[in-house]
């Protein structure tokens, strides 16, 4: 049987999304993805912190990045580099948790993990090896996740099917065109550019493209209009963070396509690996702004006065009537009935 | 009473826009602004033609560059420097015309001065003089006709609105909002990006400031999620244009835009000076294609691998149901009632 391994493109590959080499963190670089592969070297949990800001790693690479920096801390407490307490990795999660305000996955692994750890402290146990089975162990789960939602995905695609999807739907999407392709099917997929990172003509496009897909990149004002040609008859994408009652969250521009696609009947379908069940409603949501000047620039190069006034919120809210169904590891789920099926 | 000169930025005083300076034709170069105030140089009406094509100038621009395109072969046939038969005029007017399928304002204009250029021809006169006076009073016309939907517009927009636009309004929608401030009204302007080719970015934004106006640049996958904040009231555009049964098309993005308008309860009201009353519905509007690579790069810098596959329209289309109403010349106008009103 075949691992994910087999299917992923580079980006996605683990040691390619975090690893310890050495003395070092290595976070694959997703700003200089695909003009070249590049990783960023990190030597403290704070390293780390500033990287995922910094936006060297998103979508579900900050987990891994967080659960290799607590292995990584675990490692240099065990050898008494730093203080074996408590503090150490309520600290460090802490640090790490605000990283990311909208996406709460890495948040509440952490809380997971930490509880492990401050266990294995009061037993006294090696903490690195706890850490890494607790790594290993999210792994495998999340392996079998993907490949659950990755075949329900393929199921709702249709041979002649065009898809779109929003910034970088990763591992379950990528992984649902490439079992739907395994299947046969005839497919197009569309891939706005996700402005101002540019994460779909990066890392979706290029992801798509690796995998063996009819892949079509455009801009993020282009979405209605290919809709109103009959080119797309699915929108996929990941989400950031589903609540109990079926909001959903993910980059800037997911809801204006859903709120197009609604317009057109296409259903929309996001792929949630976790819904948030202590969160409810819009307003359940922070939604994360981040710095204005990244508006007023491409790659570093300015496309409007200095002086210009700019706003970034970096993630949106579709309200569940907008979904025709959440992808989530225990099959397709219907917004509205999360709370039964995820207790 | 004040004039156009008085409210217009930089970019839109017609001198800017295009003018004949001793042997050449000087054209505004919209690419390079806000960054630097550059003109392009033309020696032939097939650079004018280029200059159009590669977007030195575009919006209204390329119907003042045909008109002083226009004006520069009849003096050069004056003087004797090309041949001064129809054929000369007729071949100009063609070239100029394929350079803009969609917005057909500069097609029909042309047709109406190279028949009178025919008919001077035919009575032997100095064709130079009568296309000056033809360009005098299309902009004696277009300065009273932008004063008209100016009030219009700004009757429109109440105190404390916010307003959406979208791409290079120019004119009519930048003297709307001057008129708007004048009367004393708190606006606030929010101005997408317009991708690929960044118009609102580098020419809608710039251009609000230089008016005094309150202006906050998004990308153009923020629309929707600004109107759910409710900072939206109005969402007002250009269009490149409007059929005789209201169908209006305008740069990429308007149409999602307009969907999401309505899904929040927002009326889109576009500027049109010259509804095409010789096209209907959809099938009436060529969507102009441009050159894919321009999806692939911003300001010529790569945004993703070369062999990416890309798609660019760079017009969508509203359909009439999605229009609260058209600024016309001779006012507010039902997408429905333009028949009854240009006959």
């Amino acid at each position: 049987m075949k691992s994910l391994k087999d299917y992923m493109p580079f980006i996605l590959q683990p040691q390619n999304i975090a690893r310890i080499e050495g003395d070092v963190i290595l976070i694959g670089d997703r700003r200089a993805y695909p003009l070249s592969q590049e990783f960023v070297s990190c030597a403290s949990v704070e390293e780390v912190a500033v990287a995922i800001e910094t936006m060297v790693t998103q979508g579900g690479g900050p987990v891994r990045a967080a659960m290799i920096a607590m292995l990584f801390l675990a490692g240099q407490a065990d050898r008494g580099e730093v203080k074996k307490t408590p503090e150490t990795f309520i600290e460090a999660k802490k640090r790490l948790q605000i990283t990311r305000p909208t996406n709460t996955t890495m948040a509440r692994v952490l809380e997971r993990l930490v509880e492990i750890i401050l266990n294995n402290l009061q037993k006294g146990n090696e903490l690195a090896i706890e850490v890494n089975k607790f790594i290993e162990d999210f792994q495998k789960e999340y392996e079998s996740y993907s490949f659950a939602m990755a075949e329900t995905g393929a199921g709702l695609i249709e041979d002649g099917d065009g898809v779109l999807t929003m910034c970088f739907a990763e591992t379950s999407f990528i992984l649902a065109i490439a079992l739907a392709l395994e299947q046969g099917k005839n497919i197009k997929v569309f891939s706005p550019e996700t402005r101002p990172y540019l994460q779909g003509a990066r890392l979706t496009a290029p992801c798509l493209m690796e995998v063996g897909a009819d892949v079509t990149l455009i801009t993020d004002s282009m979405c209605a209009f290919v809709m109103s040609q009959g080119k797309i008859q699915k929108y996929m994408t990941a989400v950031d963070i589903v609540t109990s009652d079926g909001w959903a969250a993910n980059k800037i521009g997911t809801f204006q396509n859903a709120v197009c696609a609604s317009y057109h009947g296409i259903p929309y379908f996001p792929f949630a690996i976790d819904p948030d069940m202590t969160r409810k409603g819009r307003d359940g949501i922070i939604i994360e702004e981040r710095n204005p000047e990244e508006v007023k620039m491409i790659k570093g190069i300015p496309t409007t006065r200095p002086d210009m006034k700019a706003y970034y919120p970096a993630f949106d809210i579709v309200p569940p009537h907008l979904i025709a169904g959440i992808i989530t590891p225990k099959g397709l789920v219907s917004p509205y009935a999360l709370k039964d099926v995820f207790k």
